[in-house]
């Protein structure tokens, strides 16, 4: 019998020393007793997102932790929320991440958020989408979480050298931007024709529209717009499940992550319960990945939102907490696999330090464990415990590698 | 209020053991206090220059301490002695590092070094400077330390694919060389011609110089022409300091250092007190680092040459004592700076060891500390207590990105 892995991401869990933990992370003040058992049963080390003091996106930090190299195939977000709103790209779609958003008769924004709107989006989004611009581009709408939604061009000749609409965050009192061509080409300056089109139907649509009444006479702002960003295609690389002939599932509440991990060739696996938040229900994710790798999948990654959201609100406790329970949720699985015949690897897409309240270009704590994988004494699990180890200062694309080389999927170079 | 980071770059420190020190490397060796206690408050290891086993030169050890690729941007050393002379190069400048020579009146070189000119020089450079040659070329000359000058044609369609006039270390008796084209462009061969007309020309000019009758008088060699070497351009890269946004402050004796730091887009601060020698005043120089971060630079960079010269010369114990007097500036730094708002760092540009007497590959001792930065247990600052700590193996670019990192300044990767 072949092999499996199972991979934990706890986004954003990488920090540096808190005066109010006595000088440790978060991943080393809290207890965790699983954590550090398996580790020590495995390679470990701090391990760079991309490359030392590139603090990396969310999306960039998956690309990498899924093989990718992102100088090679990032574009754009956009891309990556399409495929986690569930349209499937083709090779000449132009995706964009949206905002629903509230603008006055001359398109001045007046709320970016649409007073962070968050129901009646999708009849919104379906009031846009199927649209058919005069040059004969269709446009795809559909909404993601609250005020976010997802659009994607597809026709002809379209460019991504344009510029996108959206004036950028606390940019409240400027216009909607108009596209603009970013070189000669004539597929680019057709494609800002399109999109300063769509800005003009989305207004018209949008401002007609029953949700937008019932919002007037509740007094809430109305979402008459979608301000564009993040412009780009579909990864021009090959999904890495094809390219490795593995099959792999993918079990997150995070819709970033969902997406990426659609583009990369995983099948995806969300429940309502699964929020992206501290209140996420890890045992249910536990136990949808012992099914799914009961169910065959050679490779399960199972992702973790809250660590993230912790740093960025920089509240040090509430991140010891996910750790706690993610350790909990770690030792549930190990009662139901095998580690003879399971790996079990951990890491972070990036580190978000509380103090810094955002990403930072600090490498972060990863381990692969079980089978016969080589080992370490190892004291405790957390950023300073582990720098002795085999994993340190290599990057997530080698810790990729690693994986799918103990799964024996990696082809050998030369004879 | 944002932070600042200080980097003290100690030229050549890194060394390998020496048996009249015990088997300890210099830094091993030294009683250094302040180097170990702050390291320890920090990430520490043995960084390589460029990479592992490559030995680099001052000019191409400081180019990646500031963040360049030597491998693009890396030309030849003429280009940075002409901003170390203060010259302000053109993209279609070509720029060579010279010596004042002895030539006779076949132009065979006597001695390499005019027996070491060291007055005068101001002189015999103002007499060349501003000569223009046959083909509009304009020559620009401008004295260094001791025999050594900076030289600059600035003109139309120079090119640098040419060979240069010194026929190289210990090759009294050879002649001048004439200058070739190294390629078919009439580029290339217009510029071999300039050079060989500027060869005649600074001969016909030195040899009637009162500065070299005066010589003649009291029997020494006359200066009689300038052997060219190290040809180049600008480095063909942005100024880190604009790429990044930061104001940059560099403190150096050395003129190469200096001339790769303007052109690195550093303010550069010289004081006759600055000797680039055993000499130099550390504290003088720790006073000026000071006031400059108190002057609101964002990155200060203060660098010490005299345990180069130490390691050239195989003078173990003046190694030594570089770096306790280096370890003492730095304890008047820490008395007069808040680590929680100013990080500290420490590296060099590359080896020197003693027992070889030249640059080598090895890596060398580095520190950042400060602020919240990760820390690990360390018993002593040298060459071998290092080798655990998290920036073993990385690059002095790798420890540059680190340090902006921390100083917020690296542009996030994705979103």
């Amino acid at each position: 019998m072949s092999k499996q892995a199972l991979l934990i991401i706890a986004d954003g869990m990488g920090d540096n020393p808190i005066p109010d933990l006595n000088g440790l992370t978060p991943l080393e003040y809290a207890l965790t007793p699983n954590l550090t058992a398996l580790a020590k049963q495995g390679l470990f080390g701090n391990v760079h997102p991309v490359q030392p003091g590139v603090p990396v996106g969310t999306d960039v930090g998956h690309l990498a932790i899924f093989g990718y190299d992102p100088y090679d195939v990032y574009t754009g977000r956009g891309p990556i929320e399409a495929y986690g709103a569930g349209i499937e790209l083709l090779p000449t779609d132009i995706a964009f991440r949206g905002n629903f958003a509230t603008v006055d008769d001359e398109f001045t924004v007046l709320d970016r958020r649409a007073g962070r709107i968050n129901t009646g989006t999708h009849e919104l989004a379906e009031a846009l989408d199927g649209i058919v611009l005069s040059n004969g581009t269709k446009v795809i709408v559909r909404p993601l979480s609250a005020h976010r939604v997802a659009v994607v061009l597809r026709g002809e000749n379209l460019s991504e050298h344009v510029s996108t609409t959206d004036p950028g965050t606390a940019k409240e009192g400027e216009t909607v931007q108009k596209s603009i061509a970013l070189n000669e080409e004539s597929d680019a300056i057709h494609t800002a024709d399109a999109i300063n089109e769509l800005t003009e139907k989305m207004f018209s649509v949008l401002s007609l529209h029953p949700v937008n009444a019932e919002r007037s006479l509740q007094g809430m702002p109305p979402a008459n717009m979608i301000l564009l960003r993040g412009i780009g295609r579909e990864i021009q690389a090959p999904k890495i499940t094809t390219t490795l002939g593995i099959r792999g599932a993918c079990i997150a509440g995070d819709r970033t992550v969902l997406g990426i991990a659609r583009m990369a060739g995983f099948d995806v696996y969300h429940r309502d319960s699964f929020t992206a938040g501290h209140d996420t229900d890890f045992i249910a994710k536990a136990d949808l990945a012992i099914e799914q790798l009961k169910s065959g999948y050679d490779w399960v990654v199972l992702h973790i939102k809250s660590p993230d959201l912790a740093g960025h609100d920089c509240q040090p406790m509430i991140k010891v907490s996910s750790a706690i329970k993610l350790d909990m949720m770690l030792g549930h699985i190990l009662r139901h696999i095998d580690l003879n015949e399971c790996f079990v690897g951990y890491t972070s897409d990036h580190s978000t330090p509380c103090m810094r309240r955002d990403h930072s270009g600090d490498p972060v704590p990863t381990f692969f464990a079980g089978g016969n994988v080589r080992s370490l004494p190892l004291e405790n699990f957390g950023e300073k415990y582990v720098t002795h180890g085999s994993l340190n200062n290599l990057t997530a694309r080698d810790f990729f590698r690693i994986q799918m080389d103990h799964l024996g999927v990696v082809a050998k170079l030369g004879a």
